[in-house]
């Protein structure tokens, strides 16, 4: 049973997340999670150029699954979340949601790979994080 | 049977597309995709501008599900493929790719909705599309 | 003599702003500056989305001088500014830069034209914000 | 007296590179530019990724001046141009413009330097390059 809290970033939409269609444009989303994944992980101590410097790794995208229900406006505050699904020896899967006050906009799931930044072969989660992350 | 042929855009990966992991940023890919699916559309006759204008309709992002398989690099010359898996009444998906020479890089699956420019509630796709989008 | 306030916005580098070239990619500090054009106007009671439903006015780029003198880095935390250098009619000249702590990474200058929603021809600043904004 | 030719390449305006206003956000402008430069600088033999690795530097934007004079529209297909205005031992200066047509729509000057890839301090540019670039 997972004690893993929800973490949570407000998101403040500009022109530049915004498209023609008057709507944010439907790779920000991809943006806005990025943020807060980058701001989840540093609740546990470590920044990405912290993990390169520390560790030589980096965290990359493996699969991205986005579904869009409503979309976000300019001016909107948003709150976009991250929350562990699973961790494997070297992935690790990420809930995220995009929302408008209790509105769910968007949801996504994230799969991550940890991997060496030599070469971007896969490499075991450091240990600092693994015992934190234990869903 | 699918007589739908496949559709490719050359795309030339700049600094704007990459980041400071060396190669080109995972969001970057869904802006490459926009493109191919774009001129895809052309080549069945329209632009987005002109659907708003003759339609009053707009295909928007309904579920985007991407595969990282390896990094496309700074000046890497890449070809975006678009191509339709399915069609229904007012939906739309797509396979998309990107793709390095022969290497596969990045396999992408896109659900588009047809919908009115007021509301955007879901409409059915333009007659002249579906005629030639039956796969 | 002004006695027009230096607004600040912290902005957190995140690996969408950089480029493979291990900085932030040039363009994306224009991108910076622009919210914190917009949390500036803000503290002056408006929002973009306000200033088209209130007076159906949008403030546009008319130019653009950015200099650079340093890089910023991945998550690196920077302070955005904004602040009134000029105000004419439908004009209006900020000055903005970007800090890292006290060191001086971009300093730019941005003049907008308040232009109608509908045709974007230049107006007048709505008095509510000239009278907020004389120098 | 200048023989350098005006290069000019095409760029197509899609969903990713405009805002809720309807027009060309005016950051785009600056990646358009990027990406011309970039082809400009491939006509003289050389890549950006070529570049760094054959003499270890990279061309850094030290100034950018852009004037707006008319909004690019979704679906317009631009000619983005790049032209040398003048060089030094480690700086060069373009002039580049957006054009739809014979119209002008942006108006830029942009000032690089030559740094080393380590320490991106400001180093000359490759010989093989200043001969073609004498203006």
């Amino acid at each position: 049973m997972s004690k893993q809290k929800v973490f949570s970033l407000p998101v403040r939409v500009y022109f530049q997340d915004t498209d023609a269609g008057g709507v944010v444009y439907h790779a920000s989303y991809v943006n806005f999670m990025e943020r807060a994944r980058t701001e989840w992980l540093r609740t546990h101590g470590y920044s990405n150029a912290g993990l390169m410097k520390e560790f030589g790794v980096i965290f990359v995208v493996r699969t991205l699954k986005l579904d869009y229900f409503k979309p976000a406006l300019l001016d909107d505050l948003l709150n976009v979340t991250a929350q562990i699904k699973d961790i494997g020896r070297s992935r690790l899967a990420l809930l995220q949601s995009v929302l408008r006050g209790d509105e769910l906009l968007t949801e996504g799931e994230i799969h991550l790979v940890c991997v060496s930044l030599e070469g971007f072969k896969p490499v075991s989660v450091p240990e600092v994080l693994r015992k934190q992350w234990k869903v």
